[in-house]
């Protein structure tokens, strides 16, 4: 079975699938950060957590838990379309000249990103997430070309 | 390296790549879109952005907003599964003769829904979300009969 | 053309297409239940829906749409990278005896949670969770051991 598909683990597959590993590391540890500290914070959003935990129960997080939400949603709407495009890039046929640098940019931005929204530092956390953007459009670009030119 | 998958890019891989970027256009422009009206509204959902720019903190989002966000997130709940399915659906060897049609009429269901969120227009709304939750339902029925007659 | 492709549907791709239907039903359901219970409580969260059927509207949703939400999101946050993470697995040529058991703990602690969270029933959903994030983390040992053997 390993050897029917030994022709897709080319050097970009290798580049997506590190890619892949990481920007879900970064996503998972932003959404277990978000519940455990709500949990060290001692309040809960379910009720059967505050009658378990002899926790106040309030819909609203605070401010620690709500920002990082926000910032794994941010992760969330660029990493996913991310790593769908890349697939497509990758088995479209894409070499790794082109991917290896857009996959980086991409890893490093959303890394930062996730980093100065955690510590409140502007205008770092925007220029962060424009420059995860741009990659994400140059991917775009990248799967065009691909398709066009395959 | 292109060549060893280039057998990859079939007709319905091709659908599925157009599919996978306009969808995250859609998915993309939503979510700057959130960003960027929040930031011309004068407010801020961060401490740090309110004392750069000047503008009142708040932890809940103005109406256009928070519609935006909503818009998004249902926009997230249905294209992220439909672009799994259909990845699994193209790769199983599915046919674009049936894909083809499930993925235009997703899109324009997808499309419509954004459009028609933010503009408010019921019962427009439902019947978008309506038609884009047939084509995954299509869709999953598409792949349990290309997996079962594989 | 689903010839050329034939050799994709190994045993794990087909683990791995079982994994996709199911947990999309999964995500699709807690979406849909949302929107259903909203609009069965009598509630609108948009002032168009709220016109419409003769609704109070409220940018805060009641307690149950609330924690479907919540369910819904703690469903996305590990089933999408579970799902692009088994995709790489899979085409990377990673075999069955692996996938089969890791799919199957994943789909049954997904399942569970979402059943548990709905029924506030703990330390159930904290057991369900942390069994669903156990899954993801061998599924990235196994994705490495396949990357860096093959």
């Amino acid at each position: 079975m390993r050897q029917s598909l030994a022709a897709t683990v080319t050097p970009a597959f290798w580049a997506y699938a590190f890619t892949c590993l990481v920007l879900s590391l970064n996503l998972l540890t932003l959404w277990v950060s978000s519940g455990a500290i709500r949990a060290k914070g001692g309040v809960a959003i379910n009720p059967e957590d505050g009658a378990r935990y002899g926790a106040p129960v309030s819909e609203l997080d605070p401010p620690a838990v709500a920002r990082l939400l926000r910032a794994h949603r941010n992760a969330e709407a660029t990493i996913y379309p991310f790593l769908l495009l890349g697939m497509v890039y990758v088995l479209a046929g894409g070499g790794a000249a082109i991917a290896v640098p857009i996959f980086t940019i991409f890893i490093a931005a959303r890394i930062a990103h996730s980093i100065v929204y955690l510590r409140g530092k502007q205008p770092w956390r925007t220029i962060a997430f424009a420059t995860s953007l741009l990659a994400v459009i140059a991917l775009m670009a990248a799967v065009l070309h691909v398709l066009l030119t395959a």
